[in-house]
């Protein structure tokens, strides 16, 4: 057992004393990107190399010291800061952010885990591929944080998780030994999937180094759709639908609720929600519309402008304002795979006016997307064919197909603002949940009528990847409180009820962010105890003693 | 310590005497699927429960009694029969094999683990899905098999192993215990993957007694194409083509050395080998080849008639015999994904005529598969495009593109007849490898020279999954020689060549048979010391009294 100030020096002479970090502001290591804990480290380390992970993982077995791996510390769950003891060192994986190579024929790409995502997919771009991870803080978090959370993001319905997107680790284990697993083999039965093992299991049973990574052909175009259903077993009509149609070009499927989107309009008008309008938002839950008057006809692909007026200069602006011609189902023929120029086809019967009336009030809005790996005519063509079906059906009253990248990045942008627009309004309580596709409404309708029942004024801001099962089902103070105590009063309650739910509805607590510090201690009330039994002998195996990542996931 | 006598009696009360088989001719459980190890069994116990399951192992546990988990008994390595001790209980799955449910809107399907491959495809078929898991054993391999062993097969592509198919368990561990893990949710992230230690470990960790696997929409059409090459370097070469073209359409891709075709071409003449010249089939290995005479321009998508004469009457027939048209590159246009009759476009400039010269003792040859969500004709279209491209860039010297389903799964059944023609022409040395796909050609060339200087006269059967970098790498006895002395003196010379080989292209010694008994053994050789330590402390906190198929995989 080496003392205190005896580890200080060994950490030095591995990394050299710059790269040990002991004294003035840490708290980019120490506080977590929520600001919901405030930690202390008895050193941030920073290596840069697997060699000098190993070491400092020697060298602190030991002490006895315990370790925190750290990548861009934007983890959600307070998983990757030190406890409040002074006594663990963070080991930061930043300075350890090479591309190691991209091997174009076998489609992957070997990376070090401090690389920031965002770094990654314009890297794989560059070289004409896809990395298709992609989640709200790519522009910091790192590609081991993404391996040990296991991520999720916006394309996991078609790519999978940070999981699937993986074939090859290196490790550094809690024995500070290098386990050299950078295969790229996408097929390896030889023993155990330690890989697996390591992915998702937040620093607790080891340290990433680097990863070999799945990579794409890059689509030939990539289209969204916006569209206003009547409500969310519509949505989980239509994402059947696309599953059938589109096939695997079929890369996200985000449902938003009237409420979550009201708030996008409030905060940020110039953002302009298609299809939406802000006298019908409510913040109660959705309920059954009666049809809309304007009659049950289906509607034209290709309606458009926002009835939500815009102030100021729009920033991103989805729907085009007039000036363009809009995309009415079946009005343009798709070019098709043959060379040629596209053949004007004679508008459908039916009549190819675009018109918006149908969806003012709409309880839910889903963002689709469809990549395409022939052309941006032929996704279009795809999604009309798609949309006139759902028509059809009466799972869609309102639809839109984006003109351009840029109204596709504008509708993307919308999606991606409702956390931001929650921010604006104040203190929420977040929940990160997924239950089977199929059981989402039945999920949705019992749970809003729960809180409902037990709190007051409570708002619902639900939205998510519906079409993996996700929802961030968060909860928001009634308008005009005191939001903080609101929280103060209410938050393990609502914990409790939504947790509560899910476990009825044979859901997961958490979907794509991981257990962390926050959610622990709540596991063993919503998980199996024969798994929490054997995820205790794993840790117990691999980890004797304890000095990974300790008090996440499992408690020894 | 309960005594044997008394094990037979807990057993005989949990399942009915009947489910116990001691006596009489058991060599169905008892002997492996290549008839490589005659075990035999203290008794074969055959539940219908999980809960049998559960109380079998808590017996066998009580009673320090090993069990060996069956499914279909298919398996190629020699891993799910008992040794010789006549103390080992073999577990069959067989009376489990219920498909309990399907989720059409979650796209999955739960299924016990001794439910047929087969019979699971087809109830997902008439249900209006894809379940894509497919081998050549998938009449007779058990669901539950397939996931203890991660089988891999014709499809891995595009849906992955048995491992990506699988979205939860239900097991029984070592210690009698069930876990609930029949979730269906795409996401969860609460703690460690136990879903994936299970998927692979080959019942060595515990028993999985029902999976909840995902579901996909079928595809509106599968079409294949067959392709001779000039070199395996082409044939990666068309890969990256394929998977830029076709996307996430491309479901197969298949390689086939001109030896191994020449043995079904042997063995099976009605089967008529597209561009397939016996007289140019070598038993070494394929050289480069000099441009074909007749000039080097790029050939006619469509080139049909198989040089090799026809014996008897054909029984699978992928090519017309000239009553259809054939199928040039860009003389037929595709319909396109809109309505309306498909127009006829001119034949490109250059001639439509179809010819076959130019293939002519091609080395290597491909067979793609492309499922597509459109329609046949779409897929017609892009497989054109697709070759079109190809012979341009030299990778393809003639393609035919199968004009139905019965032509595409002729061409499937000649790719899928090689392993049997393998067997008429007498013993062999199997192998099941995997390499990077950017390596495989320099695997190849330098595996083959290495064979051919150590061995006189060796014949290499070289075929496989090159989509997936999984090689079926066969040796076959010199011509005319006497194959068993030629296995007895040269198996494990040869096996340790082509081992060594992999081990220095990064590969791996089992792709998708597993390891099993046949491969424990030599598993330190090859596998990194640090992966095989961690596989060990994880066997022993699982199974700590070594009662789970003990010997396979790690021996403790």
């Amino acid at each position: 057992m080496t003392t205190q100030p005896d580890l200080l020096d060994t950490l030095r002479q591995i990394t050299g004393a710059t790269h040990v970090l002991c004294d003035g502001d840490l708290s980019a290591y120490t506080q977590d990107w929520r600001k919901r804990s405030q930690g202390k480290a008895l050193a941030v380390v920073r290596p840069a190399s697997v060699q000098e992970v190993a070491a400092i993982v020697k060298a602190c077995a030991t002490a006895g010291t315990s370790l925190v791996p750290q990548g861009g510390n934007t983890g959600l769950v307070v998983g990757s800061v030190p406890d409040e003891s002074g006594t663990q060192v963070v080991l930061s994986l930043q300075r350890m952010n090479a591309v190691r190579a991209i091997d174009a024929a076998n489609l992957t790409v070997t990376v070090e885990a401090g690389c920031i995502l965002q770094t990654l997919q314009q890297t794989a771009e560059k070289a004409g591929f896809l990395f298709p991870l992609s989640l709200a803080a790519e522009g910091s978090c790192t590609i081991g944080g993404n391996l040990a959370s296991n991520a999720g993001g916006t394309q996991v319905l078609r790519y999978g998780n940070a999981r699937d997107l993986c074939l090859g680790l290196e490790v550094v284990n809690a024995q500070g030994e290098i386990w050299h697993g950078l295969s790229g083999l996408r097929k390896d039965n030889t023993g155990y999937d330690l890989r697996d093992l390591f992915v998702g299991s937040e620093g607790t049973l080891g340290i990433i180094t680097a990863a070999t990574l799945k990579l794409y052909p890059q689509p030939a175009a990539r289209l969204t759709a916006w569209a206003a259903l009547p409500s969310m077993d519509a949505a989980v009509t239509l994402l059947g639908l696309a599953h059938q149609h589109l096939g695997a070009s079929l890369t996200g499927f985000e449902v938003m609720g009237q409420f979550a989107l009201s708030l996008v309009d409030k905060h940020f008008p110039q953002l302009r929600v298609p299809f939406f309008d802000a006298s019908a938002a409510s913040a109660g839950p959705p309920q059954a519309r009666p049809a809309p008057s304007g009659g049950s006809e289906p509607h034209a692909v290709g309606s458009v402008g926002a009835p939500a007026a815009s102030a100021g200069p729009p920033q991103a602006r989805p729907a085009p304002s007039g000036g363009s011609e809009p995309h009415a189902v079946g009005s343009v023929g798709a070019p098709a795979a043959s060379a040629g120029p596209p053949q004007a086809r004679p508008a459908p019967s039916g009549g190819s006016e675009p018109h918006a009336v149908g969806s003012v009030g709409a309880p839910y809005f889903v963002l689709l997307e469809n990549s395409d790996s022939e052309s941006e005519a032929h996704a279009r063509a795809r999604f009309e064919q798609l949309l006139e079906t759902a028509f059809d059906q009466g799972c869609v009253l309102d639809a839109v197909v984006a003109e351009n990248l840029s109204q596709a990045k504008g509708l993307w942008h919308i999606r991606e603002s409702i956390p931001l627009a929650q921010a604006e309004e104040g203190l929420n309580i977040k929940h990160d949940i997924s239950i089977a596709v199929s059981r989402i409404p039945a999920f949705v309708a019992a749970t809003d009528a729960l809180l409902r029942q037990h709190i007051d004024g409570v708002r619902l801001v639900n939205f998510g990847h519906l079409g993996d099962g996700n929802l961030h089902y968060n909860v928001q103070a009634p308008e005009g409180g005191d939001a903080h105590a609101f929280l103060r009063n209410h938050e393990d309650e609502v914990n409790t009820l939504v947790y509560d739910s899910v476990a009825r509805f044979d859901g997961s607590i958490s979907a794509e962010h991981g257990v962390g510090s926050l959610k622990t201690d709540m596991l063993p009330a919503y998980k199996s105890p024969v798994a929490l039994s054997m995820m205790h002998a794993i840790k117990r195996a691999m980890d004797p003693q304890n000095i990974m990542n300790p008090g996440r996931i499992v408690k020894l």
